[in-house]
């Protein structure tokens, strides 16, 4: 008997092997690199003093591989850009914001393993399925070799779920961003006009983003819009959207 | 006749193939992707608008293979560290005082073109070699794919040449750093206390690094050598160092 045959209808994590080979594609090998990939450290034991059994080493090495052959495709997409455009491109095929995404359309909600009591902070919640995403890869490499993860990611992620090239005349608009994450989350969110430093010119203008009630980003600048928009990245950046 | 053999003895090219044979350690297939590798900017011919044919593409492409074998290297050698201590750990092994010294001792120095009149500021020449050394590892994964240049730069690279484990125990002294770099250039380092900014209390310190008459960094403390330190940073970081 093959053996994913016995992986999928006799073992004793038949009902697990068979979820992730929905949402995968292939039937995996070492099931417990996977079942780390979906651990978040809420819910981690530690395996010795300091590390836990988390997704967050995965997540450390997916990102470097998931960057790697997102660098190559854009590299060979793009045979006249610059390195400049390259490099943008990638940040943002591989932004928090599009990761969540594709995780969440990939159904990887329904693996994650998580302590809904630890995560109840916004910048928390708001990573954890781009942070599964990329401890996934990290997973699939170990378990699979480049060559699978590469192709992995481009004929069962890349192709079907990331419209390049509606991405390449995207441009990143960080209010709209942090605004529709707010409405997704039921967040309430607030650009507040607060006074300069001491010492700062009376023209430059300070904004302040709150999230619910949490300072998330401050942004100054001379004109009101520039110091909202630069406010509005900070915040991104803090809450990992 | 073998491919590697016409090459080394009889092709047109076989001085530039066994030069590369003997710092890289194996015969390149496609020649173009080498030379392109140690092609600065500076000595490049356009290809099409806004793009040259210069070591910067592969650069781009080079930093991420190296980053996800670095990522994989550190991960298996270091199964009971966290995220963060691998994070910092790889970004000590691709700094680019590393990457620096790496392609100077691999010689990488004989083979890289640049018009030495283009760049005449430090924070140029200072990251030519390390661009160099991160175009080659694109050259060589776009040559030989991904396991070929992560053997290579297991063997070839980081065991003979990186001392891990030192490197480990090293703190990254940006003063120590930048003055090492400044001696081993020819160039003149000052660290200059200057007035605070309007507004600012008077037990801050500023200071700034002066390289060779050139403003390269400034930083604010309450403590004077912290103030340095940081100045130090900011400067490492504009020079490339």
């Amino acid at each position: 008997m093959p053996i994913s045959v016995y992986k999928l209808y006799f073992s004793p994590q038949k009902a697990y092997f068979k979820k992730l080979k929905n949402i995968l594609g292939f039937v995996p090998g070492n099931i417990r690199l996977y079942q780390m990939a979906f651990r978040h450290k809420s819910v981690a034991k530690p395996i010795k003093e300091g590390v836990k059994n988390s997704n967050e080493r995965l997540e450390f090495l997916g990102d470097a591989v998931l960057g790697s052959v997102i660098a190559e495709l854009l590299f060979k997409l793009y045979p006249y850009k610059d390195e400049g455009f390259l490099t943008e491109m990638r940040s943002k095929i591989v932004s928090r914001a599009n990761l969540n995404q594709l995780s969440r359309k990939l159904g990887f909600n329904e693996l994650i393993e998580f302590d809904a009591r630890m995560i109840s902070y916004p910048n928390k919640q708001g990573s954890l399925l781009g942070d599964a995403f990329e401890a996934l890869i990290g997973a699939v490499y170990l378990d699979k070799g480049y060559r699978f993860t590469r192709e992995f990611l481009l004929s069962r992620i890349i192709k079907p779920h990331i419209d390049i090239h509606t991405l390449e005349i995207t441009e990143t608009n960080f209010k709209s961003r942090l605004i529709e994450w707010c409405q997704h989350n039921s967040k309430d969110v607030l650009f507040v006009q607060i006074d300069n430093p001491e010492g700062e010119s009376a023209k430059m203008f300070s904004v302040k983003v709150v999230v619910d009630g949490e300072d998330c980003g401050i942004g100054r600048d001379f004109n009101k819009k520039s110091a909202e928009k630069m406010a509005a990245e900070k915040a991104c950046e803090y809450l990992n959207i």
